[in-house]
């Protein structure tokens, strides 16, 4: 198999993070040389912007890092490919998105990993630290943990939060799909989507596609079609089971695809056979973002006849990266000084993502992870979009 | 009076906090330039370093930032002068502490500010966070709340745990009485030493004087002497006037200081008197700590008869600044990977800064804050103290 021969990076990896000493450095902003240097970003000069901030709140954004600050939270549980791994080990990841965070952005952000996984305690640990952020970014919490605390904490603070596993992965899947809309001719509204994976990525993607439009919608678990009464199904299929899937369709995923336009796999590797991509719709669209390894790999599907195929791989065409996503959205949020981070941001920076790509083809519908048009045209996107508000 | 015509910089540093929107940045310290860069910080490469991680749970000190990493909580409760002006107002003191951390001892220190100030919701907010970092600086938290709150964290955290306002100023007050001591050739095991302010630097003075030998100490709050079975006092105060006042002395701050060798202040402008300093012995010891004002000014202390003078202000000599001990003491606790921070490596740091001054006058007990040899002297003794046990 090709994936086991590419490079993985693993021990190259290791060994940075060795010679480094992990990868994130706190540096001062301001000067800090002489006497007078001091008394002005320390005593006795910072009593006065701490007494401004002390008469009115909302000045804490003119004067500390608050207004570029973001924090990436985790409790470790679900972790890239890796699983529940908990806090220390998630570091590492958090530590990567932070940098992703600077290098596209200009964030500030820092990794907070926490030692519980119950929700409660998150969510208490999370509005105790809130004050010193302008912004939470939910990362690597596992299904269905993450729907609760996220809806908690957007309900509770008065910061912009985002679960990115969730809607880092729908907005640039509903980039991917834009284009794949211009490229085909098709209309979102006409489409049968299939999505493989009712976790956190496969729940946001549902209800981004429902946000634009998408009418026909299938999800799909480990154990088939969700349909309303079936067995085995937590509070949250339950409820995917009555918003999506109109005809209660019951069966395999190979019975879901027959005759869909699409299919989005948020899944595990290999369970998209291409007996199941012949039974879509001619010159389906083949979302596989199972990682390291897609639900089915680009040149089987090319085989079966798929016309349009992304994945969350670098060495493909199309690939599904949360990096066009997250850096531009809370550089929005954050310019705007957003109190909340809404659907219609979601729409607007996936429109403005597919925008980048200026010429659609089968073979370029997302654009390129390292072109840096991008977070800054979702960055204005979603400053707009919340200047409208 | 000479204080309110002194600059306070207060004009420059909310100009220089509105500038550059606060001081911290966040910066990555392995490259990110190109494809393969990214693979090594970031997927799929760091998937390596979290697997050895979630393996062996020591190992965060080798891959991430842990090593070197310390949060600054507070929770805005005892600011400055400011009191409590709650979270936001106090990040511009944190992220101050921050970069003095970075400028001194090369820690990477991040602001956590905390939106409740109730004891039990602080503990298990900072043990949530606790894996994300090497250690905890806690902050400007309000006495008592900081005993209860610091005494839990050591108990039930496995990285170190210091609330500043207690060790990092006893630590440089000892280290100034011990060059007191090499001024004068007094004895510490001989002082009659007068504390006045029973609050966190207070009691910590106290306690760290009394585990170097010294014998007579005697706390006044506002009210006076503390002693057994005075009324109004908090259960700190009832146990430090059990560990202090050995005569059960009793009366003013007036009356305690017959015959006292030392005054040590960390209370409030102004409150001790000329003629207070006639009643102490011949040639005495004045630690005047209260900022920006202290508790008499030094011109004023000597024409009443004193011979050692240090207060907490860069504009006359001997200024006992925190900044002395912080850095070093967190650097050696880092580079030790200690899991606790002792009351021996507290005196160990004094007696590191106190050799910082070769040659100790009475306008010399204390080494300059600009002295960058102190932080690397005081860590080295840490280090060194912590492989002992």
């Amino acid at each position: 198999m090709s994936s086991s021969k590419r490079n993985d990076y693993s021990e190259q990896s290791l060994e940075a993070h060795k010679k480094y000493g992990g990868k994130l450095s706190i540096e001062s902003k301001m000067p800090l040389d002489t006497r007078e240097d001091l008394s002005i970003a320390y005593t006795p000069g910072v009593a006065k912007p701490c007494s401004e901030i002390a008469e009115d709140t909302s000045t804490a954004y003119d004067y500390t890092w608050k207004k570029n600050s973001v924090a990436v939270v985790s409790d470790g549980s679900a972790v890239l490919g890796l699983g529940n791994i908990g806090p220390e080990a998630s570091l590492p990841v958090m530590e990567g998105k932070c940098v992703l965070f600077k290098k596209f952005a200009d964030v500030d952000a820092v990794p907070v990993v926490l030692d519980t996984q119950e929700p409660d305690e998150i969510i208490a640990a999370v509005k105790a630290i809130a004050p010193t952020y302008g912004g939470i970014n939910l990362e690597d919490i596992a299904a269905p943990n993450c729907f609760k605390i996220e809806r908690r904490l957007k309900k509770e603070l008065d910061i912009p939060v985002m679960h990115d596993d969730q809607h880092g992965t729908a907005v640039v899947t509903l980039a991917g799909m834009i284009n794949a809309m211009r490229v085909t001719g098709r209309k979102m509204s006409e489409l049968k989507i299939v999505i493989n994976g009712s976790g956190a990525a496969g729940v946001a993607i549902v209800k981004l596609l429902q946000h634009v439009g998408v009418q026909e919608v299938i999800m799909c678990d480990s154990r088939g079609i969700l349909y309303e009464g079936r067995s085995e199904m937590n509070a949250i299929k339950k409820k995917m089971a009555e918003i999506t899937n109109r005809h209660t369709i019951k069966g395999s995923l190979g019975d879901a695809l027959e005759d869909a336009d699409v299919f989005i796999g948020v899944s595990v590797p290999g369970v998209l056979s291409k007996k199941m991509i012949q039974r879509m719709r001619n010159n389906p669209i083949i979302f596989a973002m199972a990682n390291p390894i897609p639900e089915i790999m680009p040149d089987e599907a090319h085989k079966a006849g798929a016309h349009i195929i992304a994945t969350g791989r670098s060495d493909f065409p199309n690939q599904i990266n949360n990096v066009l996503a997250f850096p531009g959205l809370f550089r929005g949020v954050l310019n705007a000084r957003a109190r909340d981070i809404t659907y219609k941001m979601y729409s607007a920076a996936a429109y403005a993502i597919a925008d980048c790509v200026e010429d659609p083809t089968p073979e370029e519908i997302i654009p390129s992870a390292f072109d840096r048009r991008v977070a800054q045209k979702v960055a204005e996107t979603v400053e707009d979009v919340s200047k409208e508000n």
